[in-house]
C-alpha cells in the first residue's frame, strides 16, 4: 500500500461515503488525523460513536481548518454552497473535492464560487497571490455503494477495486489532480479522469437510460396484464427478470438521479430510442438481414463487456431445488471437490408457474457433462442449457 | 402422477422439445408407445440411439398411424405444412398440437387446412361425419428449455412446474383441449388457455420486447463508447449487466422469433416508446411528481411479480473472492450450517475496474448481520447492500 501526500483529511457529510473514505483514510500510512463534520448533529454523534472520524466535531471548522484534503461528500444540490463555506474557512492551498454523481452543473458552479474567491484576494493583494490562498478543487464520483444508507454502513473496504472517477476541467490544477489520485489509489480504487459533460453522459448511459429503461418496461407490462386481464407476468421468464430487476429501486432516488443529470438523461434516451426506432423500422419492413445485425452487433458488445463473460462458451446447468440452505451448499462444494470452477451463477425462484431452480454457468459442454454427471451421482438430476 | 388418457403418442421433430415431450410422455400411466419422427435421419437415428422414442421410424406413417396423440415439435414455418402431412395418414379423431413459439399465423393456417379436409371428407360423405373422421387440433407453446439445442439435451423432468400455454380458438374441440390439457397436466406442466392473438402479444411483452430492448441499449452503449473514446462500459455496474444480459443471445435465432411474431413485436414496441416518450416529457418538463410516480409504477409492478422477490426486505451480503472453485462453496457451507436461508444470489466478475464478488442475498437485516458475522469468523470480510 502506498503512502497517502495527505495528513490532514476533513470529511463534510458522514454518510455511507463519506463515512467509508474516513474509515479507508484512516488506514493509510502518512495520514494522522481523519475528522468528520456532519450538518446532522445525531449523524455527527453516530460516526463518532462508530469511531469513523475520531472526536465529534462540534462545528465546520473544527474539521476543516488546518485540513490538506477536504471531501465534499454531500447530496448534489448542496456541493457548491458546501464548498463555499469550506474555502471561508480551510487554510490556503487545500485541497477539495466531492463524491456527487452528477458532475457538470456542480462543477461548473464550484468553479465560479472559486473563481470569484481568487479574484477578491487577488483585488486586496492579501496572502502572497491567489493560487497560494485559495483552495483548489477536483471533482469526483466513486462508482461505489449506495445512497441510500447512512454512516452505518460504512465500510473501510468500500473503494477496494472500485472506479473512482475524477472531473478536472481546463482551469484544475494538475497538482492537486496528482495528489488527490495519489490518495485514491492509497485507498484501493482505481481513478479514471473524464470532462464533467462526458462523465454525465457515460453515466447517463450506463445507469441512468437503463433505469428508465427497466421502469418503463415493468409499468408497461402491467399495464398490458391489466387492460387484457391475462398475465404477462404468469409467461415471464428470466430475459424479463434480469432486464427488470432494477424497476425495484427506489423511486424517490432515482426520481433525484435523474432529475439532477436531466440533460444528459434526455440526450441518452433520445439516442436510444432513434435506435430503437431504426429496429423497428427494420423489422416493420422485413429486412432480416439488417435486423439480424443489428441484433449481432449486440451481442458483441456484450460478449467484449469486460470481465470473464467474454469466454462465450458458457453452458448452464440448472438444478431443481428446494428452499432449504443444505441443497446450495451441497451443490457447490461438490463442484468444488471435483475441480470444477462456477463462473456465474443464480436462482430461478418457485413461482405459480416455475419449480425453484439453482443455474450454474460453467465453462464449455466437457466440463458442464462432467458436473452434470457428478451432481447426478450425488443426487441431483440436471438439465444443461446452453447461453 | 395422474394417467394419461392417451396410449399412442407420435412426435414430430426431434429436437430439445419433441425429445423432452416424448421421454416424460413414456413415464405416464396409461401411455403405452411413444414413436420419434425426424425428416432429418440423423437426428431419427440419435433419437433411437438415446432411447428417446422406442425403435426407429422410417418413414412419418410409422409415427402417426394409429397415434391418438400427434405432437408437432417442428420449427414455425413448417407447422402447418407438417399438419398437413399428418393429417391425411393420422387415424381418424387423432388430436394434434404443436409447440411453435408463435401462434396466431400457424394456427388459422391450421385451421384453414383442417377445414378443407374436413369439407371434400363432408363432400364424399366418407367415414361417416366430418367430426369422426378429422384429426383434431389444438395449438400449443410450452414456456421451457431453449430451441437452440437438439435432442441430446432431451430430459424427461423439462416440463415439470412449466408453464405449457394451449390456444383454443371457437372452433376447437372441446373434448380435444381437455384431454390434451389431462396429458400435459400428467407430464407436470401447468396448462395456461390464451387465445392466439393474445398469445403472441404477451410473449412480444414478456420476452420478444426485453430482447429488442436489451440489444438496443447495447448497441448504444457501445456507439457511445466509440464516439466519445471513453468507456460507457467501464463505469457499467451490476444494473447495466443486468439489463443487457440477454444481448448476448444468438442472433440467428432471435431474427427467427421476432420476425415470426412481427405484428405483435410491432404493437409491443409501439406500445412501449409511447410510454418512454411520456416519461422524456415529465422529465424535460422537470415535473418530479409526475417522474415519481412513474418510478413508483415500475417498482410496485416488479416487486408483484410472482416468487420470491415480493418479500422486499432483502439484505445484500457482498463477499469478495477469488476466482477459486473453493470460495464458494465455503461460503454457502457456512451459511447452510448455521441455517441462513440464502434467498438469491449472484456473481460480480472481476473486471478491469472492479474485483470479483459473491453477493448473497438474505431475508431482513438481522439475518444479514449474523450471516456476516459467521463469515467474518472463517475469514470472508463482507459489507451489507440494502437494495
Amino acid at each position: 500500500m502506498t503512502a497517502s501526500p495527505f495528513r490532514t483529511i476533513a470529511v463534510i457529510g458522514a454518510g455511507l461515503i463519506g463515512g467509508s473514505f474516513a474509515l479507508a483514510s484512516g488506514r493509510v500510512e502518512g495520514v494522522e488525523e481523519v475528522r468528520v463534520w456532519d450538518r446532522d448533529p445525531q449523524a455527527r454523534e453516530r460516526a463518532a460513536a462508530l469511531g469513523v472520524g475520531g472526536d465529534e466535531c462540534t462545528h465546520l471548522t473544527d474539521a476543516v481548518e488546518g485540513a490538506d484534503l477536504i471531501l465534499i461528500a454531500v447530496p448534489v444540490p448542496s456541493i457548491s454552497q458546501t464548498v463555499r463555506e469550506v474555502s471561508e474557512i480551510a487554510t490556503a492551498g487545500a485541497i477539495v473535492t466531492d463524491v456527487g454523481s452528477v458532475k457538470a452543473q456542480p462543477v461548473r458552479e464550484v468553479e465560479q464560487i472559486l473563481a470569484g474567491d481568487v479574484s477578491q484576494m487577488g483585488g486586496t493583494g492579501e496572502a502572497g497571490g491567489a493560487d497560494a490562498a485559495a483552495v483548489r478543487f477536483v471533482g469526483g464520483h466513486p462508482m461505489a455503494g449506495s445512497e441510500r444508507s447512512g454512516v452505518d454502513a460504512a465500510d473501510a473496504t468500500l473503494f477496494q477495486g472500485a472506479t473512482w472517477i475524477l472531473t478536472p476541467t481546463e482551469t484544475s490544477d494538475t497538482v492537486a489532480f496528482d495528489r488527490l489520485g495519489a490518495h485514491l489509489r492509497a485507498i484501493g480504487a482505481r481513478v479514471l479522469a473524464v470532462a464533467p459533460e462526458l462523465h454525465d453522459r457515460l453515466v447517463a448511459v450506463a445507469s441512468h437510460l437503463p433505469q428508465a429503461l427497466a421502469s418503463t418496461l415493468m409499468d408497461e407490462a402491467a399495464a398490458v396484464s391489466r387492460t387484457t386481464g391475462e398475465g404477462v407476468l404468469s409467461v415471464a421468464a428470466g430475459g424479463f427478470r434480469d432486464v427488470t430487476r432494477i424497476a425495484a429501486s427506489d423511486p424517490e432516488l432515482w426520481t433525484g438521479i435523474l432529475s439532477e443529470n436531466r440533460d444528459a438523461v434526455l440526450w441518452a434516451l433520445d439516442g436510444f430510442v432513434s435506435r430503437l426506432e431504426a429496429l423497428r423500422e427494420v423489422l416493420r419492413e422485413g429486412r432480416t438481414d439488417a435486423l439480424r445485425a443489428s441484433l449481432a452487433r449486440g451481442q458483441a458488445a456484450r460478449l467484449a463487456l469486460p470481465g470473464k463473460e467474454r469466454a462465450g462458451d458458457l453452458v448452464d446447468l440448472v438444478v431443481p431445488m428446494d428452499d432449504r440452505p443444505g441443497v446450495l451448499a451441497a451443490v457447490t462444494t461438490a463442484l468444488g471437490e471435483v475441480g470444477v470452477n462456477i463462473e456465474d451463477l443464480s436462482m430461478r425462484h418457485a413461482t405459480e408457474v416455475e419449480a425453484g431452480a439453482l443455474v450454474v454457468a460453467v465453462d464449455g459442454h466437457a466440463v458442464a457433462e462432467r458436473a452434470q454427471r457428478v451432481l447426478e451421482e450425488r443426487g441431483f438430476p440436471t438439465h444443461l442449457e446452453p447461453r
